[in-house]
């Protein structure tokens, strides 16, 4: 099999390596001519996966058309800034019966696009994925045991994916809910602000617990508002993105929102860092967004009030604190008749 | 209200101090004479929550009658091997129109019975609930912000309950599914066995997202097949447990998993731990169970081989790492139509 990697990032890289060392023909596309020579040369990656040791079998190239005429699966794992730049640059160069796969979390501001609909829009294809799951690059370099998901409706764009990557260490599941998949994979990073200002407040692990299922409760309310599909969150790239995103201590969503815990306002906040993080532009776009369609999130809309409306973290979480006791998964239970049933109870004095 | 709490132990006797800081007025059973009236003198649980100060409202006795009789709500809050016989003498004491709770996670060997099919056995009550979810009393009794739900199909019972206990501090979510959100506080111990165990192979973050993932995967095919709704495990009872149950480096469970993965056997893993994990009892009755009813569930199934099967755990996870690429939700798209697809796709090379 042919494998195409657009992109020479981390996650492009570590790709396009699994790939190879699964025995398939892979070339990655990359801008950088420098990076190209050190990938074809050293086999190593030193701006973004220094310590990675590529497979030599990829071979990188700067030349587009090349990169993907013959591939039998093109990965996308472009910036999304730049993710629809590109596809209109390799447009040209693609064939209906190729399968393509974007790898990029993100949305676009304008119209509220995910990258696998941007690949829709811009191509037409009937094969179209999205890869998304709880995969830190850096992890799935060390070759620690990984899991991820290939999102498509398409059955034949997902047994190619599983076929291209799944090997031992890299484990590739099957979902059909594209939209759904690619949601989580940015929603997210709204809670990983969330868990890091919890954590900067000195809540416990029964709150962070708790944080992390009601904001699993409203991301798939958002998702499912939009049309996804609310089981989907119950997999890699629902639950498990979220967990092992609200774990990273390290990641800048995290360090913003422990900022933001700590007393300083965003500014001062994305100074402390050096660097804004994806979470902060998620944040608004995705409130205007729930603001529009009259979607409920609480929490999403909490942050916002902390991070653009002046309002203290602290003050926040109280005031979220004494919202509404309401359903626990609103799928089976709706909100409105819990609120109803209240009165069917006395107060409890 | 009037509430009555059956049990002297850290979780019950958190539960009595809540609805009593909430003005209910409450009565807790206990069989121990010592502790009760340390708890009626000091306000004070010596013995399980010994840094708690109860809330002196609570009012402690060893007649069970004295207890129940003007109670609206009975919270039974009995360990699971004495649980039925607490419920066979407290019997003749209530009423119809009472609401009977279960706060412990448990399964009766015999006829693998959860705790509130015991309390529907013997009272036979149209009011019965279960309180499950990410609750660990050592950070209730400090008032970290913890949620639970009180699952029940009695729109009476959860109304009730949000009332007795939700405060500021413990905020109580609605849910319908009681056997589900029943069953995730059981089948929790057995992944957390499994976190212990991939933490001592060395295992990172991408892993540890992927064992839980997959662990909610199992536990709701488990369910789901016994009649429960997978949209339970969304919630606070399914993932939420699972996730603070996994993050507790100082469980019971984890710790036995831990020593296993180091490659202690079973018996010198609990000679190590010094008592016997309530998980290690509920891998073997489940691992029973999914094989009378033919439910496919690997992780817990490995766990069992490692534990009395003498597999090394190194080994077992290398087996489970090379096992099918499957679906990812499969409430969605099913398994066997993932593994019918693999044909359709070349091998990679």
């Amino acid at each position: 099999m042919q494998v195409a990697v657009l992109g020479g990032g981390s996650f492009g890289t570590a790709i396009a390596s699994i790939a190879a060392d699964n025995g398939a023909d892979v070339r990655q596309w990359l801008r950088d001519e420098a990076l190209v020579e050190q990938i074809n040369r050293e086999h190593r990656n030193g701006r973004y996966l220094p310590d990675y040791s590529i497979n030599p079998a990829v071979v990188a190239s700067t030349d587009l058309a090349e990169t993907v005429t013959e591939a039998a699966v093109v990965f996308i794992a472009i910036p999304s800034k730049a993710f629809r730049t590109v596809l209109q640059q390799v447009r040209p160069y693609l064939r209906p019966e190729q399968i393509l796969v974007s790898t990029t979390k993100g949305i676009e501001a304008d119209g509220f696009k995910l990258m696998s609909q941007v690949i829709e829009e811009e191509t037409g294809s009937s094969h179209i994925g999205a890869l998304s799951g709880p995969n830190l690059a850096a992890e799935i370099a060390q070759k620690h045991l990984t899991a991820t998901v290939i999102a498509s409706d398409d059955p034949v764009t997902r047994a190619y994916v599983q076929a291209a990557l799944g090997c031992s260490y890299f484990r590739v599941y099957a979902g059909n809910d594209r939209y759904g998949a690619e949601l989580g994979g940015s929603l997210k990073n709204i809670y990983a602000i969330a868990a890091g200002m919890a954590a900067a407040l000195g809540m416990g692990e029964n709150t962070r617990s708790m944080l992390m299922t009601r904001a699993l409760a409203e991301m798939s309310r958002f998702a499912v508002a939009l049309g996804a599909n609310p089981m989907t969150f119950l997999g890699l790239s629902g639950v498990g993105d979220l967990i092992v995103t609200c774990s990273s201590e390290l990641s800048r969503n995290y360090r913003v929102g422990y900022a933001l815990g700590q007393g300083h306002d965003l500014e001062s906040a994305i100074e402390v860092l050096g660097q804004v993080a994806e979470g902060v532009n998620t944040v608004k776009l995705v409130c205007e967004k729930a603001r529009r369609e009259d979607i409920y999130m609480p929490l999403a809309q909490g942050l916002y009030q902390v991070m653009f409306g002046g309002v203290p973290a602290k003050d926040m979480a109280k005031a979220l604190m004494e919202s509404e006791q309401s359903s626990d998964v609103e799928f089976m239970l709706s909100r409105e008749a819990v609120s109803r049933a209240h009165e069917l109870a006395p107060d409890s004095e």
